[in-house]
């Protein structure tokens, strides 16, 4: 099996490094051979830490990573503001890169990552996990029934944490210089993807932001909203992202015939299942006294977690551009949608909460 | 018994009156001693269907209603736009007054009704059954727990309801003679008045409609939704109503420290059962690889439906008037509140979905 596994480098050892690593030593197609930070010890002891092989070369740069022959695709999970430099440094060394979301500052940066990946033949793809759960499959089969969900009309999510006190002094997403996006970037980001997959990454027509942001003494956002509006159907959609309330990761689906509420999309609670609630067709009891029936659990069960099947997929994709078949443009056209999201929101906020349109 | 019970008089055979005329029977503190509608065949027809008691007087008219010495309170369950005539005219005759909700065309509207309660010293009353389930009360000591829920940052409720062809041809709530507010007034109503709730009833600083509004060709609103900002702590609440949607009926509330989940807050799809969900100090687990734990799900019993436990209280209130106490002036607030929201809705979606500010 050996030749045929994807040969992982990662860049820096931040705390999503551990999931993500530990899924490239689960995933049959994928191993890690090389990681760098600059600082030696710190990669030294993470490596050691994520049962990383022996044979995985530790660099005390993120250069070595890139110049590694060995090394046939990088992670990148530092920083957003570094992303722009080391994506396109990694795929102007011809590696396939893996990015992890917010995939940059804003979508002219991504466009320069994705034009590098583009000229030097590399795949792309951001680090989304929870698409590739059998569950999200799941839920996309259901967005299409037409007898037991019919046309979307709503959606709305909800990504949300609270940040300790050492997060708020400390972390990185509150850090303008290296995480000015905060919480928009680091988990409005998946509210505003699970919005555009709901939609068949039709984008919005136009994006407004709720009037009251709360910020940062850095300047950072800590919780932002905005609604979506679709021209046609009266389609709309809400989300909310914060870093000052309790964890909820929820996903709510409306259509004309049925809807789903996930509660745990992002994470599930249960790595090996993730649940659903589910109804369609709706009718109320004679002379309007009740209703039903009560929406359905669906459990989706996963032999793998969800990075590890993000990760075999991306090896896939990487094994494949290897034996000669196309690169595949989904995942960064899917990026660029949810970056130009992303965008407009941030220039809502900045141009009084007007209505922003959203082109492609 | 007998002489302590409070004697209800109906005006009209809507549809929502069978489930309340039930509770009027079920509730030891009420009866129903009369009914009217304009035809006496229907009113002859409801009564007997309803199992009335045998001394209910049925009459061909509303006024025969008021004009009963035999009558205490009145229910108005009539379309949206006689509620000023005939509720104003009940009072006036010293019947205490139950209003199906919208209770008005408008706050203006509104304010009349009230004076003309206050001025004749009658209790008013609207119809929101679900604040009258136990479950609603449990929840608003989860909302006040400080360790279990913290400060609420942000709620989202949606109600909504497929409406067949019969209804988007013939029933009440898309004629703008009838019911103007449509889906706004019908189940906006409680998505506004949950979030009211929720906020202890401190009304929102602004309200914003969102930009795409779908309506009946008679130009009454089928769907609809809103933000609302409060000046302080980021607070933010969204709403979505529906007649185009299959059955929802969400409400979402998101504190510092916990949050909780209702998936039938308008109607529990058990009637002697009303369930939530429910987490506090969510956690991640180390490495960021997982969280928990995963929300409760929390059954509340209750003996009596909650249209009968809205009339027992109804009731509760017109018995302790007649025996000296004061009115209760919260249930007058309370409606005024929901419908000055309902009102800056429909102004920032005729004003270009401008942000409308809310001022009691």
């Amino acid at each position: 099996m050996a030749e045929t596994q994807i040969r992982f480098g990662i860049l820096g050892c931040a705390n999503i490094a551990h999931g993500v690593s530990r899924a490239m030593l689960l995933s049959p197609n994928t191993t890690i051979s090389a990681i760098g930070s600059r600082s030696l010890e710190k990669a030294v002891a993470f490596a050691s830490e994520n049962h990383f092989p022996e044979s995985t070369k530790v660099y005390g740069s993120y250069d070595d990573v890139l110049d590694d022959p060995h090394v046939d695709a990088v992670y990148v999970p530092l920083p957003t503001s570094l992303h722009l430099r080391w994506a396109v440094l990694a795929a102007e060394k011809k590696k396939h890169v893996l990015l992890e979301k917010p995939v940059a500052l804003n979508v002219g940066e991504l466009d320069k990552i994705l034009a590098a990946c583009d000229s030097n033949g590399v795949q792309f793809m951001d680090c989304t996990m929870w698409m590739h759960h059998p569950r999200t499959a799941k839920l996309k089969q259901l967005l299409s029934d037409e007898q037991r969900f019919g046309q979307l009309k709503s959606v709305h999510s909800a990504v949300t944490y609270l940040a300790d006190d050492d997060f708020l002094k400390n972390d990185i997403r509150v850090n303008p210089n290296l995480d000015s996006l905060g919480a928009l970037g680091d988990i409005g980001w998946y509210c505003i993807r699970a919005i555009l997959w709901a939609h068949d990454y039709e984008l919005p027509n136009t994006v407004t932001a709720f009037r009251n942001p709360e910020y940062h003494d850095s300047g950072v956002i800590l919780s932002c909203g905005a609604s979506l509006n679709w021209k046609t159907d009266g389609k709309v959609a809400t989300f909310c992202c914060s870093f000052l309330s309790n964890l909820c990761m929820d996903i709510i689906a409306l259509g004309t015939k049925g809807n789903f509420h996930v509660h745990d999309f992002v994470i599930p609670f249960n790595e090996k299942v993730g649940s659903f609630y589910a109804v369609d067709n709706s009718k109320w009891a004679e002379r309007a006294v009740g209703c039903g029936p009560e929406p359905g659990v669906f459990k989706i069960a996963t032999d793998m977690p969800q990075e590890t099947l993000m990760i075999q997929e991306f090896g896939r994709l990487v094994a494949g551009i290897r034996s000669g078949e196309p690169k595949e443009n989904k995942w960064p056209i899917i990026s660029r949608k949810t970056q130009l999201v992303i965008d407009a929101v941030v220039a809502s906020i900045k141009n009084d909460f007007v209505p922003v349109k959203v082109v492609y």
